[in-house]
């Protein structure tokens, strides 16, 4: 199963034209230069860990597959851009007639990443590779920083369950969408995004709202006839009023009222205000006291990673969460900083490695057509390093193989004892998509086991552990090469 | 002119089910327990301004309407639902045949807003009144956060054009299209996001990627391919290899080898790394010497509202920026916090305000269906004021006014020679859309008027002059029973 039905709102929107405007100009530029066919590759990656943590989860390669499907200009795009007299009337023909035929690869979804590798790589016809540069960036910008920022959360939680609640403050309709399935990717349990079920199969639930409270006379009212519509799944929100005072103990009144004389036990209360660990600790002892000892606390108010940590550490009473606004929005850090670029280009078959300097060191580019490998200890299975290689290079793993790190050349590791994963796999051949997508679930499931393989200095939220990407002795020796051919050419 | 043309991303998507999964268990609980039609009043607010600023800037009223206009439960979102086996087939019925039918007022696009203000108010059956409060939230949440942010750095640039350029970094698709949308209601003159245009007629533009220059020999044939192709729209890109050494003088050539002979003027140079101030200055004198005094010079990276204003102070010379990530996300504080609350019920026709008691004092709601009135003054036009009233209060402008700060009531005011304003229009009748929004463009003119019309105190970045928000006498007195009520109730 990939979706829980035949549901897709991203097909019914032709998203072509969501472009930066310069990827149009650009292709105009080709065109009138006659290079519109050159053979490029670019590759897709990212600087940093936000929120300094010591990874990120890929996501949103679905989303990637199915933009990439489905180019095609309207008519009315067409027009629109005609009116904008500055592109050829070549170039119109050219997207009217516009047909994908790159080769691409990408990290699949779940996998945890790290700053400076390949997350895409983009291999056609200049024209096309470089068009599809916003969205690629866009779709997996955005999944990619909501992923890693639920599993930060997730792991806060310590394996009580978490639940994406957060679309109301979500930063537009696709954001709420995809944001939630890249939650649940991340390690979320579920949703309350609705139409996020139906897209992606993953759990949607939700009970009440402090408006329902207030629409009854009083609180006990409204207590009551929720558990008279769900006598099999009583949630009850306990804060409209006074949580001590009036919620814990009208929803004791109507568990014993209405729930018990028909058999049923309540499911949990919930709280989203107030200070959750004095809360917590006292509405914990007055349901036990009244032989409520399986029903739930849940909470939700303006969490993440590090108030889920503080109020679990302090001994809050506390069985699921609801996060909201920090997840969603990735508060903490709302960019994932995924850039896309030229690394190659092919002259007469041959392919040329390129380069982006910069004043700004960390903003230089790793040149060439690449492979990324990620090394495994063969007893352990832990994640030791990754590789990132010319396309072209094989890894004997019957050999000591031996990584330097590309800045500090000395600082040198020999590995044995090892195996090894090439973490891309092929999604479109000839721009056609060869690669079917798990589900969401599976996704995270598979996550979940690949993040288990990193060392827990890895995943520590201070001052992680930066794990090793190296890069191949034939790669980091191209690198050097085209860096001292600008220098001196500057030089001169 | 509403759109440049009948185009609208949203109508093509049917997001009624992008809905809070409580909002249908809630629905299904109203219907079990006979309260579905009971009339009640929703307000939307806010209780802070992002960044600590003084005012929002409000927006997405537009999409608003287009989600209220399509409301509609389609055959695979009933048999999702029935799925859930939680639902009685009375709700599935309601909602097959669902039909808006409620009035909703809105405070128009482009205004300032503040703290405490309904922004948006809807009355009518409960289980629709309710049903909408998710989409309301994302809707206004999203637009009004992003040109809020606009407004900020726009006016750190001074006049100065500002370009939304944050597309690929921004949170799903929608964030992209609609921030862009938002972006220039809140300032910018335009976006690199192409749909954006086609969508909303905002003007995008957009030159050169470092790709371009990359993809040839070397910079000086790029910027050549790029002159003859755009001779009269000439912006190159020169920070691909090293800004002063190589990208000024290989522009400088290219202007007076392939411009001048055809008569042209090159319009601008763009750097996006680097210090800013320093290439800045260097860049203005080279051209300056070069001949090209007209020459722009424009600025793209990692840009806010604080670095434009600290690279003007130190004496960058800048023409114009392009801002992307810290706007598209309003990366600074990414969540507008919204909130939609139960204010009101009738019970046979008499309007019975409600309240919500929170332990955190700035959670409790203003209680009532309302109005909101702005207060001018009658000379200079400046704001003085917003009053929030009953909704059957009138105010006698022929006479003074005074009003007082709702938490030290000591603190009063008496307003003479004033005009005022009822902030609120009624954009849906019966659930029949009644308003006609305005263009972008128009809108983006009227925010900007608007804007001006506040104290400059009230436009500081830091610390500004809190806007008085203040409640009418007898809006207070009903809220200060209501807060009484409750807590001698959890006195007994």
């Amino acid at each position: 199963m990939k979706h829980s039905k035949d549901f897709n709102v991203q097909n019914e929107r032709n998203l072509t034209m969501l472009v930066d405007f310069y990827e149009l100009t650009m292709g105009n530029g080709y065109l009138h230069n006659n290079v519109q066919d050159k053979i490029a590759y670019f590759d897709m990656f990212f600087r940093r860990v936000p929120d300094g943590g010591g990874y990120c989860i890929m996501a949103g390669v679905q989303q990637l597959i199915e933009y990439l499907s489905n180019l095609k200009f309207s008519d009315d795009d067409i027009s629109y851009l005609k009116s904008k007299n500055i592109f050829s009337d070549d170039f119109m023909d050219y997207l009217k007639d516009f047909k994908f035929s790159c080769d691409v690869w990408a990290v699949p979804e779940g996998y945890p990443v790290f700053p400076g590798e390949p997350l895409v790589i983009v291999k056609g016809p200049v024209m096309q590779a470089q068009f599809v540069e916003t969205m690629i960036l866009l779709t997996i910008n955005h999944q990619t920083l909501i992923a890693t920022k639920a599993s930060r959360i997730c792991r806060a939680a310590k394996g009580r369950p978490v639940m994406e609640f957060g679309s109301r403050r979500a930063q537009g309709y696709d954001g709420a969408i995809y944001g939630a399935r890249a939650a649940v990717i991340g390690g979320c349990v579920g949703t309350a995004c609705t139409i996020a079920e139906e897209m992606f199969g993953i759990p949607a639930l939700g009970t009440m709202a402090h408006s329902w409270v207030q629409l009854f006379d009083n609180e006990y009212d409204s207590f009551k006839a929720w558990s008279e519509t769900y006598p099999d799944n009583c949630v009850l929100l306990i804060d409209t009023y006074n949580v001590l005072l009036s919620g814990v103990p009208n929803a004791i009144k109507v568990f014993n009222e209405v729930l018990k004389p028909m058999g049923k036990r309540p499911k949990a209360v919930r709280i989203d205000s107030g200070d959750i660990t004095y809360l917590t600790k006292k509405v914990r002892i007055m349901l036990d006291e009244a032989g409520y000892e399986d029903v739930k606390i849940t909470i939700s108010n303006s969490l993440d990673e590090y108030i889920i940590r503080g109020v679990l550490e302090s001994g809050a009473q506390i069985d699921s969460f609801g996060v909201g606004e920090r997840l969603i929005t990735a508060r903490s850090e709302p960019v994932f900083g995924g850039v896309y670029k030229l690394v190659a280009v092919e002259n007469d078959g041959e392919i040329i490695p390129k380069i982006k300097i910069s004043e700004n060191e960390e903003k230089i580019t790793n040149p060439a057509f690449k492979k990324l490998y990620r090394i495994f200890d063969k007893t352990s299975h832990k994640a030791i390093a990754d590789l990132i290689t010319l396309h072209n290079e094989e890894i004997d793993e019957t050999k000591p193989l031996e990584i330097f790190n590309s800045i500090y050349t000395w600082k040198k590791k020999k590995i044995k004892n090892f195996y090894i994963k090439d973490l891309m796999v092929k999604i479109f051949e000839n721009g056609q998509p060869i690669y079917e997508s798990p589900s969401v679930m599976d996704i995270k499931a598979f996550s979940a086991k690949e993040v288990s393989k990193l060392w827990s200095e890895v995943l520590r939220f201070e001052n992680p552990h930066a794990y090793y990407v190296d890069l191949s002795s034939d790669l980091w020796n191209l690198k050097q090469g085209l860096l001292n051919y600008y220098s001196e050419t500057f030089e001169q």
